[in-house]
């Protein structure tokens, strides 16, 4: 019988082709036309899992796109560890700047292309094709296993809350690994101890009843466009800082500690604006990039909109003028308590002669945390540190994961169980951008860590 | 043998019926998609010509769209009048405001929708028709009269300089009658002496070389929008100046004697606030609304975007943000030169850190205006007066056509022809907005306006 080493090696190539007609699958969660695709996705998902021989295999639906489950809880006495990940992708737009239609996935050298390829099908495909090699080669597994899977991921996983509220015995658990996320670079593991949370509004500034002509009325009332482009702009104050009253009012301050943590993760200015393709940083005064990325939440306008935007000239001042924001929040921001307050700086800023809007987004996420010593975050730090032939770094991410924000509600409250990051993408993917690749080589290092992760969780308490 | 008044009267259900033809053709000369549409309103326009008895018609190539010319030139040692309009149209967008599709005529009471209907289908046909009817009831016109409709106004005109100045001698005439343009209200006439210019210039703002994802970049480098939103925002003071260097220093000022005519004219704020929608006027202090919108210039941005505009949200810090600006000028501010002074200060304000880019937009027209107590001024007031029974108003109008500077530039100049507004739009009839009409007792009086007109001409000296 061979080991589960030499069963992923033999597997390798129709592994690759299976992730690849995974990715064909075009499971964008916030276009309502995608709907389909995702719940096609989810069914992906489900068959994949019973081919591992994963059991108790289910599409279960939520008000939303569904969520798949299975089990394999053979290990008796053994802990439970739910495996999460997700299905759905970002939207393409701006196709125009895609090199080949992204979900037709393309391998160029170690880079597989595809929308989804690294956030999140790659990694959350990892574990169950890990777990199959193990069931295959040893028969069993060495504890048990719960896999949990979303279609809402992209779009804040709006009615995750009241689904896992509600399923808390099936999700029961003593760690959550998640096969969403990343490492700190191709050869230098991280371990994650904390993630910014998430709160996202819409703008809609309206004006005169309909477009007119801007011969005709310009200069005589507020174009909404110029309200909107002074609304935005008091909003941040030229330095940097976030003006809406009371943003920073919940910030928990980090230790001297936690911030001498990251100042240790070497950094170098010159790669990171080459990574961005910037010739400039820019942030909140007093701080480092790591910190501003990290722990300071942002106000960031993700989209602007407003009268004509083809080609040539239209002589029109618009009726509309709309902006999509989103915070990214820190511990111990709340999104609601953050957006009412984003509301409320519109409405005492929004320039007379306009009326203004303030529409909540889905797309809510709770900032994570999770303790440097916890059992989980040991077992994935020895695993990583055998893997990787070095000692992680300790960082935090800037994204969210909506998900550990809720699993931090429910399961730190109700079973104690802490969300671990074990997944393998990498900042450089272009995830939620054109060309958004994922590497081979991380792929496969996927499936090996899977394995070992299992095996050392199974010896040791969590 | 019937009048021509009769002779009216008796064709128009059949005038309807063919202004309705006219504005089911989809000219929009803005989208290249459309350049065969465009085409075939030339070729529409230069059959009408020719079944209403004008000679020598001509469908003329341009760079770009072409213009249509035909003449009359029997009256011998009489004047020549040339008569001008066009028959391209302003894009459809926002399509879904429109009560019905933009290029299916309905008839609606008194009112006419289309596309095109008011701005300037309408208006350029009645000159058309009338000459029709003088020809088949007098069976020759009382002066000479030359057609000049061009196919490109709506997107500034930007090959007729070159065509106009190499087709003096063709175009070579006494006076200009413009087509388009309107009246001040249904029982209001109105002598425009003056039209504001235009220059358009489009900011592209570019900070990292790609859409990033805002939990892993936001905070560290600046969002191109956010750098646009504050761009924007330095250009007009929060009282409504414009704050670019230079921008007022051409400007003439009126005197006291024009801004007294200005304010003989009724205004009524509720009114022209109910027109537009709006709660509140906003404008550049010390000037009235009428002197805003037609003596002093603007900086207006018609279109902004950037980033992700569909629905739900996206966690993304955009590559690019992008704005369509126009300025209306008024005497004597050239177009260039102001292009060149906004360029200047989006060099001189853009925030450090996102690279900024300027690029002039076809749509330049130099601001227009006319003597009152010029003959042909005169020879429409007294047509005006006896067609409404009313003393026509002395305005000016906000609105450029662009044409009106370039004819002033070789036809004022080279053969001491003026151009006088004769048409028959009104200010609510949605031109450049969704759901445009044109009245047809505006059709219809128009019709009659262009007999009474040409028959005056021929009375005097223009």
């Amino acid at each position: 019988m061979s080991t589960w080493k030499e069963y992923l090696e033999d597997n390798e190539s129709s592994y690759l082709d299976e992730l690849c007609e995974f990715l064909r699958i075009p499971s964008i969660s916030s276009l309502p036309e995608h709907a389909n695709d995702v719940r096609q996705a989810a069914e992906w998902v489900a068959d994949r899992l019973k081919t591992a021989g994963i059991e108790d295999v289910q599409v279960l639906a939520t008000p939303g796109h569904p969520v798949v489950y299975g089990q394999w809880l053979h290990a008796s006495g053994g802990p439970t560890v739910l495996i999460y990940g997700h299905f759905d992708t970002q939207p393409v737009d701006p196709i125009e700047l895609w090199s080949q239609p992204p979900f037709e996935p393309v391998i160029k050298g170690d880079r597989l292309y595809a929308r989804g390829a690294s956030d999140d099908k790659g990694n959350m495909l990892a574990p169950i094709l890990a777990v199959e090699a193990l069931l295959k080669t040893r028969g069993n597994l060495p504890l048990n296993v719960k896999f949990f899977f979303e279609g809402q991921e992209e779009i804040g996983s709006p009615q995750l809350p009241d689904f896992i509220s509600s399923h808390r015995e099936l999700l029961a658990c003593d760690l959550i690994l998640s096969a969403d996320g990343g490492q700190w670079a191709k050869d230098q593991p991280t371990l994650v101890v904390g993630r910014r949370g998430l709160c996202a509004v819409q703008i809609d500034l309206k004006s005169a009843s309909q477009d007119v002509h801007s011969g005709t009325y310009g200069g005589t009332f507020l174009n909404p466009i110029h309200a909107l482009a002074r609304l935005i702009d008091s909003m941040r104050s030229p330095d940097g800082r976030i003006m809406v009253d009371g943003f920073y009012d919940q910030v928990r301050a980090l230790s001297d500690a936690e911030r001498e943590q990251i100042a240790r993760i070497p950094y170098n200015e010159n790669e990171y604006m080459n990574g961005l393709g910037v010739q400039q940083l820019f942030g909140e005064p007093g701080y480092t990039t790591y910190e501003r990325a990290w722990i300071r939440p942002t106000l960031d306008v993700n989209g602007i909109w407003g009268g004509f935007q083809g080609e040539g000239i239209k002589t029109v001042i618009p009726s509309e003028a709309h902006a999509k924001i989103t915070c990214r929040l820190v511990p111990d921001q709340e999104p609601d308590k953050i957006a009412e307050r984003v509301a409320a700086h519109v409405e005492k800023h929004a320039p007379a002669g306009v009326s203004a809007a303030v529409q909540k987004l889905v797309g809510t996420a709770d900032p994570y945390t999770i303790p440097l010593d916890h059992p989980g975050n040991q077992a994935a730090r020895a695993t990583l540190k055998e893997l990787y032939g070095k000692e992680p770094y300790v960082t935090r991410m800037g994204g969210t994961i909506p998900v550990s924000g809720i699993f931090l509600k429910f399961f730190l409250k109700f079973l104690d169980a802490h969300m671990v990051n074990f997944a393998f993408g990498l900042n450089d993917e272009n995830i939620h951008a054109p060309d958004e690749f994922f590497r081979i080589s991380s792929f496969k290092r996927g499936l090996n860590a899977y394995c070992m992760m299992l095996e050392r969780l199974s010896q040791q308490s969590v």
